[in-house]
């Protein structure tokens, strides 16, 4: 990989970003390089540069960037003067969506859902799921977990562990109590015993929940997996306090995990489940609330907004529901490729005494500090692979790779993760050389 | 008009809506129709009807449906596999955003903002104003005004005054305080002047603000606009008690009051901003919130999204800032139907001794009750008017057409509207007859 | 006066406090004396001294210092080993209490009322009150006043005007709004119209109130007296929106504005009432919230306390209904007194272009700046006379006088206050020396 | 006992009650009796019965009745018109009492603390706590801990673990976490570890906290006594994390546990400790917020109220000082009643196979529902013996006896205790019939 011209020498000029976009901005400070295009797994700078995209918009793009068939099928919408924006009107786009989502996803897993179309976004699908909750129950708490990540919006903020995050609030983060996630104590301690058992003391200080929002593996805090055994547990201490079950599956839902949906097979249902990112398949702006049709009190309008029926993504989301979800090819070749990304991960984590976390296509490898997962990314970024970090300390290097990759490139990929870990932080047997240097997979642009 | 057919005969196939949308949706119910396609200033059904749009998806289609230039700048860029999805990082059509945004609007206006993506909703960018003012003031208190509406999500709701929405929230709604508007106690009552009483009494119990939050015009609140004279005490008011000055210019903005920002010439600059709507132009999810770069305390990643930064809303927004507003003609011709549509309801409002609100291409009528309202915005869906209505009561009937109608489509929408009140509410002088059943100045398909 | 000896030149050896109570302390700040003992309208400084009392404990002494026959009866009852502390158990005390509330308090005045013995505090007796409203009401916001006071524990203090009382938080206050209270905006504003548009405004952002929590005259706020009218158009607001007239009158009643109840023969009836402060009659820890027999909703044990029954408080408080509330004498003497205090506050007033605020024995004037009224005060020290300043500002000298005070000692205190405000601020007739340095009428020890 | 005459068969003349006295009463339910008499460790009821009194206003009498010697200084003080009420006056009584507190209890124990006098209820020294954390520490988070029992006034209510108080608040309880008290998830979890990683990962999602507000020993929670380890573990915590930490001694402390605070010789100082119930020695209302001098950030005035200055308590409680603390004797006689109380009630345990709590003079026995455990209680007040239940199903029997109960009676009430469990529990070892119907050694009136 040493010959090879690393992908741009050059820092893009960012005077305009420094003049006019807030210092809020993040991913652009350890990734400088201004895009143009992007195609399947592959992102372009505008100096020629290509980089593989190990991040996929925190999986926002599961199905690569600018999937043909999805791409085709919005310019062809587009060019008919298909209706951009109607608020929440019927519109064909609309009604194709629905159909197919009933069609292709809901009625094949036995699931009686009814979708909301909440604000485009993972934190308005969030705070509709949570006002929901607390209207049926008529109760105000929320019983969230530790490392949690559920958005930015005041409801949905107190809803998410980080500090950091929950720092910019202004205002105390109330009405959610934040309880210990599956093995947060170690392997030992069950943690959904030692809720049930504050649960069931009339005396503890927990007031009775009006949910319980889980993810099944947490995106942003260190793709930490909770077993199916714990959730099932989750969901009938639920059902046993009056609580609702809401699933928030914005990141790993979509084909990340293996199904559709993160929590399949594993022998609940949730009374809700919130999803975005993916859901559009493009990466255009779109949300889901999912629920039983019970829980349906809500008044006309009650929870609205101005773009909570994006009909460009209705397409596209449409295209990639036929596209990827119609038979089960799809999710099998995702299986596959989610066991090579376990296969390789565990060999890099025996290698240097490390751990790994994460379940199917949404991984991580446990660095220790955040300091080493930064230099191990931005070692990766220079050899041409976008990657990034996650957990309390961002202590996890994570990767969410498009789950279209073809396995060459996959493990060209993971070649050049597992290169930049073994630069970064000695072997374990300190004879082993392997990994170090082998020449890059990637045909990078100069 | 009674010869003309009706737009729609049939009641479309509501059935998957039924059995799949979330009761929450809203203007499908009093305008059940299933759009296809749309152009310009007019909404296609899919059973070959076309209803002229004075809604302009509240505000969010300024510049009419699908513009033409705005459609092919978004088509090319998809077909160069521009990027769709970065989650923050650099991109040509952000760089290439911001610049226009510097060059078009600010500058011209003497204004010196950072632009923070926020999620693409309007109730985002408001979340975010308000975090910040709080950061940067290290207060809770934001002050917001009777029949603001600013948002869905927990932060924003809480500066909402609508009850109904508000009780959406299964949580009290905390830290706010609703003031009341200019002319909320009638003409003769400055409250501004009552605010400030208020302010300056140490034992008033109104804890020292954060921020002020204001619509200039209240777009769901029933289309009140504060004078310049109002507008500028409360900034007054605002600097002198350490407070931040928002100005919510979601619906006002973007030419629908004829300049840029719905505050120009007034005499006084936010602090902050808030903009979405009709920022991408062609109704595409975007929000934006402006504030002075002192204010940009942020840090990275404090406030975040998935999709804020929406790449083809960054194309289209590129597109209408310099089609629209690189020269002042645009706004000239704004000011003119602005005048038209001012002349329109005060005269129809004369003839029935009802009265008008609003500015710029952003007024209604106030028809007294919402039950009388809904009957005339019926009997304008009808004849092929998609019209709403605002204000507490849903007593006023609101005019949003597109800011780039004709005069003649635009007089012809109008007669349907003069029409549908004559028809719904006797005039103060009985003799008179004017307006009633005029034909139909609309070709509508049948 | 001159002649007179002051009352003490001695400065009290004040380090034990300084060494061990809190910097919380503030009364003796402005009147550094250690006192003794009391009687009467009397106290006593350790160093000889005596002072003529305008303060009664903050009205908590209506009936002066350790008045000879509640005395007896405590000193009887602790004798006899009365029961001294009893949880909430029956005793002979308590049931005395209450038999006699009902026969001389309740009865007369046609009041339904139970009682319930809360901690023995104000702010204890409040926040049952606003506790019991939103039980029964199921709503959380209580409407509480500009310049209200209610009490320092987190639910009273939210309801308290005072910013900095609220200060001392630490957590935003929340679930109150706080309204103008009468002739808040001057006397050609009417608050109550001003609120009763709020209320009916399903956008005004006011959520429906659970209570309306009100002082009849504003103690700590600065003497404001609402008028009958405006009282009972709150109580009839109250009543059309479905929430509770909560009247606190922990300083205005017990006779402070005349008859027991402050409310007495203004034609409403609130359906909460809180009494403390003067309620024990020696000034003992006592409070009470009297409510409708239909609110009382409590379970068993909802809201307790260590010392919600005080035995010696029942004893020292039955005695005082039988010695001042079984005849008409006791009020008619206090509505007396009360017109010598409006009298020559009047008189006072119009000599320096001051005005007056209050009702019966409750009065003050305005001296209109805090400093102005602390030399006034502290000048009335210096002569022997307790006083002490409320209101916003602190501008207003209240007169807090025992209500059994006798006219020739009345007179000789307010001569102490005329002066001293005569020594500070000009008369508006230059000319006028009347008042400067009449004799002192108060015989005051070395 | 069977041979003696029951306390009382007639049922008291409770019309008064429940005309007139709230439904919110509770003790008076389960011991229907009116007194009108108490000395030492007996009540005396109105009909000439006399009960034991193991319950001694839940630890407010820990000198037992009307002591001679407190009972004496009260009299005398009155007798003398010494000052009864003086807001926060100078007074001998207080200069006395502060005096007292610092010869007698703080400098012997080297604690160098300031006394504020707040509002005299355990609820306002609890509000006053934290809000000054709160005030101190910036940060609005209070740590309380399961089953905590802290007040019901709004602030002391949130960190009160007891749903059916929390129920009673009407409004969400907010900005307190409830965290695992000593051995609540048994004996091998040290729950000190949980909260040290929670407080140690940033998104655990648990806030920066102002104070750790912790009982030693849980009085209504269940008599729960945490170990002097995991307390030292709490403080080193709190001073860890910034935090302070607060020691809720109004049950537990006043030589309930043996010492003046129940804290002593554990290893660490409470920043904070609060004090109430026994304080004042004779059952007066008397509260106390006792805080290192470095904290005593206060404004005057900022935390106020109105009877925060109790003279008669000041009096009884510098009395109760001076005979019980002035000299080892009384410690080491409640250190040695502590044991009798531990071997009987051990004894009692082991026959029925039951488990004991608490420590000292404050212990109880788990009898397992809250049904026995009432009808224990039931029948020790048959026989004469007054003593209630706590823990959060009411199922521990507690003993609270007078520390000054000499041990014949004490074993006397113990042994109505004994066989009231015995008559209502079957032995493990059924043929064990030992403490069924013993004579009773109460000689109780008929």
């Amino acid at each position: 990989m040493t010959s090879t011209p690393k992908p741009s020498a050059k820092t893009p000029d960012t005077k305009i970003y420094e003049r006019r976009e807030s210092g809020v901005r993040s991913y652009s400070r350890s990734m400088p390089r201004q895009f143009n295009k992007a195609q399947g797994v592959w992102m372009h700078g505008n100096d020629g540069s290509r980089y593989l995209d190990f991040l996929s918009g925190c999986s926002s793009l599961n199905y690569g960037h600018n999937h043909p068939a999805l791409k085709q099928a919005l310019m062809d919408y587009i060019a008919a003067d298909g209706v951009t924006h109607a608020l929440d009107l019927y519109t064909d786009a609309k009604a194709e969506f629905l159909a197919t989502l009933e069609d292709v996803i809901l009625k094949p897993r036995g699931l009686d859902y009814r979708a909301m179309f909440t604000g485009p976004t993972g934190t308005n699908a969030v705070e509709a799921a949570i006002k929901l909750a607390r209207k049926v129950t008529g109760r105000e708490t929320v019983i969230a977990f530790t490392n949690g990540f559920h958005g930015m919006t005041l409801g949905a903020l107190a809803c998410t562990g980080n500090a950091g995050k929950r720092g910019g609030a202004g205002v105390p983060l109330s009405h959610v109590s934040h309880e210990p996630y599956d093995g947060y104590y170690g392997p030992d301690v069950d943690t959904a015993d030692l809720l049930e058992q504050r649960l069931e003391d009339p005396s503890s200080g927990l007031d009775a929940p009006a949910a319980f929002l889980v993810e099944t593996v947490q995106g942003e805090g260190g793709l930490n997996a909770a077993s199916p055994e714990w959730l099932r547990k989750i969901a009938a201490l639920a059902k046993k306090h009056g609580a609702l079950m809401i699933v928030d599956d914005i990141q790993a839902g979509c084909g990340r995990t293996g199904g559709f949906f993160s929590f399949e097979d594993m022998g609940f249902k949730p009374d809700i489940v919130t999803l975005a990112k993916s859901l559009s398949g493009m990466g255009l702006p779109f949300a889901l609330t999912l629920f039983r049709p019970e829980l349906d009190v809500w008044s006309p309008g009650e929870h609205n907004g101005t773009f909570r029926g994006n009909n460009h993504a209705f397409v596209t989301a449409t295209a990639a529901l036929k596209e990827f979800w119609a038979d089960p090819k799809f999710a099998e070749d995702v299986a596959r490729r989610g066991r090579i990304l376990e296969e390789r991960l565990d060999k890099m984590a025996k290698r240097h005494g490390l751990s790994t976390r994460g379940r199917g296509m949404m991984r991580g490898i446990n660095v220790e500090t955040g300091e080493i997962a930064d230099k191990i990314t931005g070692t990766c970024f220079d050899e041409g692979l976008i990657i990034e970090t996650s957990g309390a300390h961002g202590e996890i290097v994570k990767v969410l790779a498009p789950l279209v990759i073809d396995d060459e490139t996959f493990n060209a990929g993971l070649d050049i993760l597992e290169e930049a870990i073994a630069e970064t932080i000695a072997p374990v047997d300190a004879s082993d050389t392997t990994g170090a240097k082998a020449d890059s997979k990637l045909g990078l642009a100069a």
